[in-house]
């Protein structure tokens, strides 16, 4: 295993209401600091579709930036998802948390039809393009469904979910705590994390797969 | 090793700079969740002393509430610190961050002279009352020094704090990457973590390190 990749990493906010699922964005950078490889944490500079209340659920009347946010899980070390090169980096990684279906897409309202926010589909196109490994937890294996169509991943099982993911043109797997799902093919790796009901131990042990297939790759 | 300790870990917001640490946070979480232990979250319902914008580090023209931006870290599963009972848990544990020294004490503004959080004061004097042990991640050491004089404690080596701690009343030993000072008189348990140049590797290092030595006293 080359243990000196470099790894982007694609937040969406700080928070799994509203953003990034911040167990899952730390234990995946956690996971590739371990096993020697680097990391540069990336997001859009956009707003956020809105902002949830983590104690109570309810929406609150604030606006916040998903760059921003996304700045307190990357303790500031984070660039705009527009200055991504791919040739710069081995992979990419997309943590889970709702911020990826309602800031990096609309898959939260739209389903299948979710619109793609431009800079996170052009990055994906480029490191397809360019045949270099895609990893996504939780819920983002939707996201890379939608734009690399025929692909296959898994959500753990959640139905509606799935359904979008069979009706986007890409094919879902069922998978358990910590299971990975390969698509060789197109180099995408993926596991469900909290789409199950998980501890935060099995969420460490399915980052650390991930990022082990990944540099594997 | 019993691994069925139950361990109430203390947040101070969400971010490095305004709030908890969140790997530290969430590294301390995963080993408890590792090692076969249980958590519960709290967070006192005050204002953050102010609210920083991470990417900039500027001060931004907002409110936010210590305990609504710690359930950002809780996945919502976090109580309010008055209701903290010392007989539900078996140790306590204060991850790092600038929301120790900002919002449950005044240490960044008032050094060795600051103020404690009132909920924060009684439950750390509970906890020592009752003989069980205190873990205490990079600047939050600092503020064991302050509610139990005479604690011996590590911060790392930065000279500012160390002179506080001194000053205080309690006593400093320097520490590096991973390694936890033991106060087996006090029953507290600490190390650096962020308050030296580390890798979140070397977090998870720590985070596991004192968690082990929590579990095993």
């Amino acid at each position: 295993m080359k243990t000196n990749k470099k790894i982007a990493v694609v937040l969406s906010g700080s928070g799994v209401y509203d953003g990034s699922e911040i167990h899952e964005a730390t234990l995946s950078l956690y996971a590739i600091s371990k096993h020697g490889g680097e990391y540069q944490i990336f997001a859009p500079n956009i707003d956020q579709h809105h902002v949830v209340n983590h104690l109570t659920g309810e929406e609150m009347a604030e606006t916040r930036n998903v760059l921003v946010e996304s700045a307190r899980i990357a303790r500031g070390q984070i660039k705009d998802l527009t200055e991504f090169k791919a040739n710069e980096f081995d992979a990419i990684l997309f943590p889970g948390g709702f911020g990826v279906a309602k800031n990096l897409c609309s898959l939260a309202f739209d389903g299948a039809e979710c619109k793609v926010n431009s800079a996170v589909e052009k990055v994906l196109k480029e490191m397809h393009e360019a045949s270099k490994p895609i990893a996504a937890l939780c819920i983002a294996p939707a996201l890379i469904a939608k734009v690399i169509t025929g692909a296959e991943v898994t959500i753990g099982h959640d139905e509606g979910t799935v359904g979008a993911i069979e009706a986007m043109g890409s094919h879902h797997k069922q998978a358990g705590h910590g299971e990975v799902v390969i698509d060789t093919k197109n180099k995408i790796v993926t596991t469900p994390c909290y789409m199950l009901d998980a501890t935060i131990a099995q969420i460490g042990e399915g980052a650390d797969n991930v990022v082990k297939t990944l540099m594997e790759m």
